[in-house]
């Protein structure tokens, strides 16, 4: 396991930065809650004010397998390049289906997806990322703001 | 004007989810982007899944005064207690345009807000809140992922 300060997050955010800006996203679209802080500095850093979040939960299926809900109306307001931020792409199954939801309900636009960390197994490959992941990572936002 | 650093933030965000626990919230509403970071900070440090993200746009109005625009379809899910988050109540005018519509759509449902930041001319004076802001603040995410 790795504790993954600000410090870190930091860096490898300006390198994400400088990865994406090829890219030219108008809308940033926050997966929450892992994406948002990443999601947000992004924001500032490519100096887009268009920011949508969108959330999922799981749910136990009895009948098949766990099903993802997806959470959050984007308003992509007739943008054309947009940018799906979430901290880590581990099996993929969230960015998965955030990408097909995202994707039909807007056939006309462009989506890519930037994670600050990446599984080789994972079902969905970010289009940028920075690290591959070790097997746990404790991120500053998962361990900074609980009671001690 | 005072850089406002990443350990500053956490100090002050650890204060907030404290003095908000007794509020009880069951959905965090966070106004992108200046609210996106220490959503997410207060969303993990209260255990709370449910974020969802609203932003406004001011444009300018010929005719009158500015008009604030707002972004970004609220999912409260009959929930009840609903604290909307942003880094500093300024002019108030974006907090206040922004919990005049939440609590329009969503009468039955109580709102609180919560703001790192206070300035006591602001139209919208925050539920929860830790420092008064000086004249300039260098939020941490509004420096540290620019070029330099």
């Amino acid at each position: 396991m790795i504790y993954y300060s600000y410090e870190n997050f930091r860096d490898d955010t300006c390198k994400l930065i400088d990865e994406v800006r090829s890219f030219d996203p108008e809308v940033i679209v926050a997966v929450a809650r892992g994406g948002l802080t990443l999601a947000h500095a992004m924001a500032e850093g490519l100096d887009i004010r268009a920011v949508e979040s969108i959330r999922t939960e799981l749910y136990d299926n009895d009948v098949k397998r766990d099903t993802i809900c997806i959470y959050g109306e984007c308003n992509l307001m007739n943008h054309k390049r947009v940018l799906v931020v979430d901290d880590i792409a581990d099996s993929g199954d969230t960015l998965y289906a955030i990408m097909e939801k995202l994707q039909g309900d807007n056939p006309d636009a462009e989506f890519k997806t930037a994670t600050l960390f990446y599984k080789k197994t994972s079902i969905h490959q970010p289009d940028f990322t920075v690290n591959e992941a070790p097997d746990w990572i404790d991120f500053f936002w998962d361990r900074d703001f609980k009671k001690a």
